[in-house]
């Protein structure tokens, strides 16, 4: 029998590595799911909003490097994931994202679903393709794991109109040559060691496969050699963590803070990331953080293998014999008969965080006080904001569960923010996955109440205030989770805080803990 | 004392009829919300994610023929909007849309939350236009309102970079003319006169601004006189209903449906819509769906004034003395006793619809069974899916509830979809709207069981079940509403959704009923 498109598409996926597909399809993908029963080896994974597909394959994709697949319905479906397609190309996160398409014979018609699809998968994408018949389903298929795959890693777009999955298809498509990081050429390690042993003030700032426990541990030994400061990209996709892990500093939110932080350098050698950028900009600042006389040298581009390059410097600054420096793991203290802040709630989890954990962090105006004790908690990997659209962390978390199975995921996420993607709590107790949502339940868009300072428009009028607080009324979110099959308590101390957290770092499963700050 | 560019857009969109803003803002767009305490005038209406607020809009335009603005935070907060703004611009709904963008001198740094805004804007906008300066914010601002509002409505992007909302602005702006419909021509009214009168099977299918109270009335004097069988299209922004009123029939969804219902026509006078086509294209099936001999007049374009020219149309069919047909008005019976089912929760809705409510109708699978019973309810206005991007339902009865206070607005919302869009319940909440939401909950994208099948994906085998089925987990949409503010009750019977219905409609004030059909 003739395969039909959707089945070579689905074939031509999993032959080539993909086997996970985080979907809300509707009728143009009828032929997509109904081939999930014929074709073995796709994990489907149903998402209620497509938002949660996005994100969850932008966290797959942070913890396995190799891409999930989206299966997104006509241009509506996708524009619902452009938030999180946005900050997945941020995270350099590679993902095969399928969308159907009206039948070509359909799409003059202006149906009431007919858009411009390709103009929405552009806003997002590294790489878009529209299918052009059956008989290509295979080749087209293959051309986007490539592209998906394609160091470091991005969106690829394929558009599927639902004629071309019915109708009898082609060859399955074959990835003939996986296409790897480029090695870092000798000249600019030389430069790079040059700079860092010349005895000025310089900085080494780690992104991307940099950040690896082999990428941390030559930097440790380069800034043991050389004196010079390690710093890590804020919104890197992923940083391996505590554990007693080299931890490089990680640059500030807040262009005041980052300053400082980069204060006197002279040089900065940049490793998969451009010079550090305030995140927004404000009335007369700058939006760069370095200092103006910094002067900046490229070892790795975003592209190239950041990862053995910093091996390769290290080597080269001589560091052979420096012992590697190791961060001292100082267990920490659990804030017993405290109230709840993001400071206690924080030790807390630091304290009783298990080994070899995932953090998915969309903590917002609560991150840099949590992360600060994050750093001695036991070694996890920590799955920050990229992008900056919110409804990234629960996503995150979900698409880091499927991929490591066995691993405590925990998401440390905003009431506002998790409100954006909420559905993927529905999507974690279906598939019964081990994450942990603690929900910094402060009842504001808290970091607007400094935005606003900083951006001058002065102190939170009466009506302002009305924008700012999500407080009336109170979310409950002991209920939302409850409503979509995860099981949840609230907690308004410490006590309870440390309580309820314990519990379910010791069974596994999702679970949610509203922690009401004061 | 100088105002700044918020000031001034703001002071811009009030004088010229924009009373109320349906947000989500961020950092860049703190100016503005801090100008709502020193520019009076403004509504602004907070809601947790941004396809509320371009829903809302959507509402709002079509219940007030006027437009509402939305404030959104640069391009991913835009992008969460766009599903929304699809169905409004399907609906033709004229919205105000003004997007944050980075200050200036920040946007060539590539920082997390930067993306082309333009683009996102131009899939969905029928005018985009990125403020140049901060002296230019009025005039700029006019041009979006004077865009929105022209005929028949679009959605009018405007975005707005950082440093022009804190800049010093030059004067407000103001849309001089405000573009009227144009009046539909001589020759196309005679000629659509001399066609519904030359005896053959003619029809008139009314979409647009033709579908009021003397739209109608002119339609049903049109088909007393002459005959002709009066159509509206499924997709139009509103239908006055109930009550008596004359009701043209709905061309169904399914092609087989809308085959039937157009069979035998030679002739169909197009009123402010295209010819009738499929939903979605099937295998084997044409997409167009009145007789393929069937002949195409235009009488108005969807820019021309459809419901004059229906009126001069019914004096040009020589209708004066021919009595107006009235549809007589049946009062519903209650189905006690009953399973509670798509048709009984139909019949008790339509039995106990208080005069003069708002429908916001996203039933999907269950819409032509209620629909019909609807027809004999007290008057309404219907607001049927326009663009068919689920999670319209919630927010465009919020939009609706705001136009029009001291209206009951009745939400009836198929529970996949209503998930989509669910934070549109927290803002009915705050803003305690007399909204009464009925969710559907088959537990089951039960439309696609019967996509399934005309797309020829055969039979739903376990794995493809998986992806249609949401109710496992289900979801209990009482504690996501009372989550939220809103009380809820669960109805299993008919006899409960009677009970539940009757206390709503009695009391004004948020309120959602989950029921469970069989």
């Amino acid at each position: 029998m003739t395969m039909n498109g959707a089945e070579c598409l689905l074939k031509t996926l999993i032959a080539n590595g993909v086997r996970v597909c985080f979907m809300n399809p509707g009728t143009s993908e009828m032929q997509f799911v109904s081939a999930l029963d014929r074709v073995a080896g796709m994990r489907g994974v149903l998402c209620l909003f497509e938002g949660v597909c996005a994100g969850a394959a932008d966290g797959y994709s942070r913890m396995t490097g190799t891409p999930a697949a989206t299966l997104l319905h006509l241009g509506p479906g996708l524009a619902n994931g452009l938030a999180n397609f946005h900050n997945a190309r941020k995270a350099r996160s590679g993902v095969v994202n399928i969308v159907g398409d009206h039948a070509t014979h359909h799409s003059s018609y202006d149906a009431p679903l007919t858009a411009d699809v390709e103009a929405f998968a552009r806003t997002v994408s590294g790489w878009v393709q529209t299918v052009s018949s059956a008989a290509e389903m295979g080749v087209a298929t293959a051309a986007a794991v490539a592209a998906a795959r394609l160091p470091p890693g991005q969106v690829a777009t394929l558009i599927v109109p639902a004629d071309f999955s019915w109708n009898p298809a082609g060859a399955t498509g074959d990835v003939r040559q996986r296409q790897a990081r480029s090695v870092v050429d000798c000249d600019r390690l030389t430069e790079a060691a040059r700079i860092l042993r010349a005895g000025q003030q310089a900085g080494l700032l780690l992104s991307g496969s940099a950040l690896t426990d082999r990428g941390l541990a030559a930097a440790a030994r380069i800034e043991a050699s050389t004196g010079a400061r390690v710093f890590a990209n804020r919104y890197a996709a992923r940083l391996p963590s505590g554990g007693g892990r080299f931890a490089p500093k990680r640059v500030p939110y807040f262009p005041e803070q980052a300053e400082a932080m980069l204060a006197g350098l002279e040089h900065i050698v940049l490793v998969e990331t451009q010079p550090p950028v305030s995140f927004f900009g404000y009335p007369q600042r700058r939006s760069t953080m370095a200092p103006e006389e910094c002067r900046f040298h490229v070892l790795a581009n975003i592209e190239e293998d950041g990862e053995a390059a910093v091996e390769a410097l290290a080597e080269l600054c001589g560091t052979a014999a420096a012992p590697a420096r190791e961060e001292p793991r100082k267990h920490p203290a659990l804030p017993r008969g405290a109230e709840l802040t993001a400071d206690t709630l924080g030790a807390a989890v630091a304290a009783l965080l298990p080994d070899d954990a995932i953090v998915s962090d969309e903590m917002v105006s609560c991150g840099e006080v949590v992360s600060a004790h994050l750093r001695s908690a036991a070694r996890h990997d920590h799955l920050p904001v990229t992008g900056g659209s919110i409804g990234q962390g629960l996503p995150v978390a979900l698409g880091a569960a499927i991929a490591c199975p066995g691993r405590k995921v925990v998401a440390l996420e905003a009431d506002g923010s998790g409100m954006y993607t909420l559905q993927a709590l529905w999507t974690m107790a279906r598939e019964r996955l081990d994450v942990m949502t603690v929900i910094f339940a402060n009842r504001r868009y808290r970091i607007l109440d400094i935005e606003m300072e900083r951006t001058g428009a002065g102190a939170v009028g009466p009506r302002a205030n009305e924008m700012l607080d999500i407080g009336r009324p109170d979310l409950d979110w002991v209920k939302l989770a409850e409503a979509q099959g995860v099981e949840a308590r609230r907690a308004a101390t410490a006590d309870e805080f440390i309580a309820a957290f314990e519990d379910g770092m010791r069974q596994t499963g999702p679970r949610l803990i509203e922690a009401v700050l004061k």
